[in-house]
């Protein structure tokens, strides 16, 4: 195993681009195959980094047959149809509304919190979506990490697609991430980012 | 520049370590400073990765003057104030209430979402808690990626925070995370992740 003293000081200028400076939303997507493997390998690098208390909200269906997508495409945004029409697997990320279930399992020391959680269900529902949301900014680099592109998409009608994926379950979708290789014309021109002067401030 | 096609396929097993799987969150950080230009470069990668519609909704206050840190400290749950008293940075994520103001500059194309969030702040609530989570997602990663080693935070007095730091502006704390080297005892044993057959569906 690696230890913390092994590390090394930064990632190299390839590693940073592949996953930050030079990484696009791709929009369109080639024919190239995305494994299964491909696809639980993802996870495997997603699901280390850190979580409120541990919790882990975030769940995972993979789209990848022509069936599940022809399930999926009718309640996505229109312009977001033909792009995932074309990707290989669309991810839909969802948060597990039964989350504090898992506390004994992934946080015994917090054991006062499961009934917290039960009982309060906003409080609940606020500490799922925005540690369900760091997952899918992990998720999202964890994409590319294994060099594949990503493309996140958030409109589509998330209770069509709750009730065609999720009827009876506690998961609720809240983003969806077409995965593949890029194809012909997959890049808009880069929209521009905040100046950091605007951004960042330091004390 | 690195053109899409030179990336490399898959990150490098320290890369990934170094990211993912041998990451941890630190608890305590050693007396080793780091720089303001180290913290402008974690900006200059996390600000890349992809928000909804483009809006780019987080604010970064770095807090590392032993000034400042005396403001902060005692707006910190108890058992995080240690952990932040000997951390040499800690930034308090923000999200910008009014992102939406920047919608002519970072999405042009879609003008007509600007009046629908000026008015549907619940809305607006929403979306930029969302993408400010992804964001907070990638901000810790690109710590890890700078070769620091970052301790996110959620235990804080909010409305403390707010007042102390962003009186009079339009931001609104979400997450707080120290910055800087692992100091002696910095990691607890690492708590389990879920199991993926719990987490992961393939359709």
């Amino acid at each position: 195993m690696t230890t913390l003293e092994d590390r090394p000081l930064v990632l190299d200028d390839e590693a940073r681009a592949a996953l930050f400076t030079d990484a696009r939303t791709a929009n369109a997507f080639a024919g190239t195959p995305v494994t299964d493997q491909q696809l639980a390998q993802i996870w495997d690098l997603a699901r280390w980094a850190p979580t409120g208390a541990n919790l882990q909200p975030m769940r995972v269906l993979f789209v990848r047959t022509d069936e599940a997508r022809a399930r999926l495409l009718p309640h996505l945004a229109d312009t977001n149809r033909d792009r995932a029409a074309s990707a290989p697997v669309t991810a839909v990320l969802a948060v597990d509304d039964r989350f504090h279930d898992n506390i004994p399992t992934v946080a015994p020391y917090m054991a006062g919190l499961q009934p917290v959680l039960e009982e309060n269900t906003a409080m609940r529902g606020d500490m799922g979506t925005y540690s369900a949301a760091l997952q899918a900014g992990y998720f999202i680099l964890a994409v590319r990490a294994l060099g594949l592109a990503a493309g996140p998409m958030a409109g589509f009608d998330k209770a069509g697609v709750d009730a065609e994926f999720f009827a009876g379950t506690t998961w609720k979708s809240s983003l969806v991430v077409n995965i593949g290789y890029p194809g012909e014309n997959a890049y808009r021109p880069r929209m521009p980012r905040l100046d950091p002067g605007e951004v960042v401030r330091f004390v």
